[in-house]
Order: structure tokens, then sequence, then C-alpha cells
């Protein structure tokens, strides 16, 4: 079929996780969609947030931040995460809020998967800052292990395409990674 | 119920791409997860990759790459661009390819979505480099879009978690962001 070109901002489908900062001594927390892992070792993870969000002040701050991955039953949270800025409301007793070795970085207690995580760097964008961070620990539950691994069935994480703006969940395991390309 | 600590070497779950770069005046393919938008306006996306992939090469050597967004039906063909590299194996024949406006950013016809990037940077990382791209256009088809967007149901992606390594679908439709919180 034809190729038709639509132009230029395009967004790929996103995981949902929650930016945890204290600002001011407080714990916030924004609801961030562009974050990837970055390097295997030492790991380091990714997140692109605009330059003017409160949560950049913390960072600066505090050289520490966490990515809390909520699951479906937090969808109105962390959807209210991204309605409301830290700067007008807050946002700090939304969650049980808990802190690792790092102590600076509020992480969710609520949260399947909490990543503690160290400021390695910011690069800056043109509107956004590239906050690199080395993860120090991630903190989960045994209900949310399988074989010592979090399970993505159980995090039940929330997925977000734009601009039609859904959330979605995860759905079928359909095949394995480095085997399924072994027949070609 | 109790937090316990398992580790810096965590990952989140993530969109399976295709990183579509010409090396040597050839197309190659990589798979790849480690992929986020970084920035609004201009749209930019970043590119995780290990600073020794064959593709690595190709992207300095014509500033342009593109991401294609396969579908769950190219399960196999794309675990495959994961499983060979590009140094010992043509991968060119894999897919019909075609190219857009920049000319040496291979794209693949039978993704429903590629997106094709200019370089704008190359930030380094210890093992990787994060390739930083301009998207100049996006090419789709009409069967895979709803009120002119994307649809996710259409594309069919596929998630990879790891270190599991499984592929999953898409799921439910669960609400819609920038709405759900309102209550709150």
């Amino acid at each position: 079929m034809e190729k038709i070109n639509i132009g230029q901002n395009v967004y790929l489908p996103m995981l949902v996780t929650l930016l945890g900062v204290n600002v001011e001594n407080k714990a916030n927390f924004m609801a961030l969609g562009w974050i990837s892992r970055l390097n295997a070792s030492p790991p380091l993870l990714g997140a692109a947030i605009n330059k003017y969000h409160y949560s950049a002040e913390g960072i600066r701050e505090n050289e520490t931040f966490s990515i809390n991955i909520p699951s479906k039953e937090l969808m109105k949270e962390t959807d209210y995460c991204g309605l409301v800025s830290g700067r007008e409301t807050d946002k700090s007793c939304l969650f049980n809020v808990f802190y690792g070795e790092l102590e600076t970085a509020p992480m969710i207690e609520q949260c399947p998967v909490c990543i503690e995580c160290k400021l390695v760097d910011i690069y800056p964008l043109p509107s956004n800052d590239l906050i690199i961070g080395e993860i120090v620990a991630t903190y989960t539950e045994k209900q949310y292990l399988i074989n010592g691994v979090p399970d993505i069935r159980k995090i039940d994480p929330l997925f977000l395409t734009m601009p039609d703006n859904n959330y979605w969940t995860v759905g079928d395991n359909v095949g394995k990674a480095w085997e399924a390309g072994k027949d070609l």
C-alpha cells in the first residue's frame, strides 16, 4: 500500500513512569514518558523533561531522582501527577513516600518497581533537559518477581500513546527475544 | 509488603524498533529498544546503541538514520536483526527497503511506521553512543491511521522485557491521559 508522510511530530508508544524528586525538601512526582536505558555498565538511564518543570529544580538541588513504575491501579494518581505542577500543588501526600540509600530521591511505596538514581549529567536540549542518571538501587516486592526478576504481568504497567492520549495495558506474551529469529 | 533491593541492572519494558542505517552504501537494520523522544520542538529523539555496532559506523558516515516500528507479524525478522551483525551478515534483503527525502536513511516497507531522522549530535556514554536525531518525516499507510493518527492497535507493535527476554503485545485501552486524574 502507498506510504504517506504524516510529518515530523510523531510519538513512540511509551512506558508510563513517575519521576520522583525532592524540591525544597519535599517530595514531588511528575508523569514521565520520555525515558530509556542509555548504557549497560555502568547502568545509566535518561529522562527528557522540560527545563521549566518544577522537578528540574530539585534535580539540580539534590543531584538525585527516582523512576517509579505505577501499575494500572494507580492510573488516576499517575495522570493527576501529569495534570498539576508541584509549583502550585503539593503532591507529597498523594502516595506513601520512602527513601533509599541516597536519602534524597523520594520513591513511591505503592509502585511495584522504584529505581533510585544519582545524577551523572544534564544534556541541554532546545526546550528539554536530558537528565542522565546512574541506577544505584531498585526496590520491589517479592510478589512482583518471577525467578528473582520483576514480571511485567505482575507489575501491570501502563503505556501511553500520543497525540490520541490513550493509556494501554500490556497484552500477550508472543515470543522470546534472541530466540524467535533463530529459524531465519 | 516489604521492599527488597534487587540491584542496579534493571530494565524498563521497552518498545521494539528497528534502527535503519546505510553502511558502506548498503541498508542495515538492528533491533533497538533503548529509544525515546527527547524534545518536543524541534522534534528530537535519542537512540542508545553500543559504540562498536556496525550501525554506529553508518550513522557517522551519512548522518542519517531511521526508526521503524515493526508489527507482531515481523517478530521473527525483527529478532533476527538483533541476533546477527551487519558486519558479517547482509540484512539488506530481509525487507523491502525504501528511502525518503534524506536519501540515505533506509526504511522498511513492511513496518507500519517509519521515522526518518537526520543526525543532530552524538553524546558519548561509557559503552554506548546516544544518537540524537531530528525527525524530518514519518511514513505510514492509511490503513494504520484513525483520525489521521497512527493507532497502536493497528500498528500492533512489540514490547520487550529484560532479562526474561519476552516479547509482548499491547493490551487493552484503559483510560485517557490528561483526563483520568481530573477527579482527584
